[in-house]
């Protein structure tokens, strides 16, 4: 039944999902309605196609520029900087950051392979030396591995005379951002300081 | 971003699926090469096109009768009744029983609206009725609603004089046939008792 099989490789590949989870949605899919399955398989197709990232911040969208970029009332003289886009709608779930983003995708990590050039820093750099910013609030995760790029990020940025903040250790440190909860990431962004 | 949204929701719906792991494995289908969405995309839509119940035994398969009900090896003579095809599975890795399959879709159920008409202890019976059947072992779950599910279709089959045992409780009581390992599948094949 290699139909079968094929899914449950595919799906094997995925983050938190093992042969026996695999197998378990596998079913599951061919157990319901073949239309919600269907509907499944088209939506991910579309979301392949559709997404790409932000030209401006590298948050991911379906048009040219993301919708916080597009939006007049975000404030584009204050970047938050974070690791993936998937921190942007954390950040965003507290209704709390007024500013724009910037994803460097990923964070340093030389074991993984990851330097500086796997990241967007020099696109941040010239977003920055482009004028009309004044403040860059870094919201990389509180690890070893974001501070070391949240300390890369401040270095490039050091001659462009512009603040450069870090988001305060409010959210709980050896997390991700990513599951922190609303009222943490607030604080965060309340207790930032500057970056000296 | 409606392509995320809508991704994020259609996953949510699977099971053991939350809004967070979904809004994770989405943005992990971002950032992975699009080739590997687009292959899982394609493998999903194959498999709800091409994966249909064996015309015999319920089981999926690709063609009109399932791998088990085709290979000659298998002694028709003996019907192991399960309630899902994914028990099948679980059997099959035992490498210890040789006969053939009945998948039941299901269990009986009346709080869930699952009553016999849903299930296919019908095709069963007619199956058992056509002649050279020797015994049906029944291996639905060891539950409330598999026992319930396994004494119907022994009252069922009464009328056809066969064989109809239950395999042995080796199976941890109140688990899921699906998760357990072979050797205890294999014993409780074994003891497995006539059901009188």
């Amino acid at each position: 039944m290699s139909a079968i099989d094929d899914l449950v490789t595919e799906l094997s590949r995925l983050p938190t999902i093992g042969r026996k989870s695999a197998l378990r949605l596998t079913y599951h899919l061919l157990k319901q309605p073949a239309e919600q399955s269907k509907r499944l398989a088209e939506v991910l197709a579309t979301l392949v196609e559709r997404v790409h990232p932000c030209e401006r911040c590298y948050n991911l969208t379906e048009g040219t520029v993301c919708g916080v970029c597009a939006d007049p009332r975000r404030d584009p003289a204050l970047i938050c900087v974070v690791e993936e886009a998937s921190d942007i709608a954390a950040i965003e779930r507290t209704g709390e950051f007024r500013g724009t983003y910037h994803v460097l995708g990923g964070r340093l990590s030389p074991l993984d392979g990851v330097g500086p050039e796997q990241l967007t820093v020099e696109a941040l750099v010239r977003r920055v030396a482009a004028g009309g910013v004044r403040e860059v609030i870094v919201a990389t995760n509180p690890k070893l591995e974001g501070d070391a790029t949240a300390l890369y990020v401040q270095e490039q940025l050091a001659p462009a005379r512009v603040t450069v903040s870090r988001i305060a250790r409010g959210v709980p440190v050896g997390g991700d951002l990513e599951y922190a909860d609303g009222v943490t990431i607030a604080q965060a962004f309340a207790a930032r300081r500057a970056m000296t």
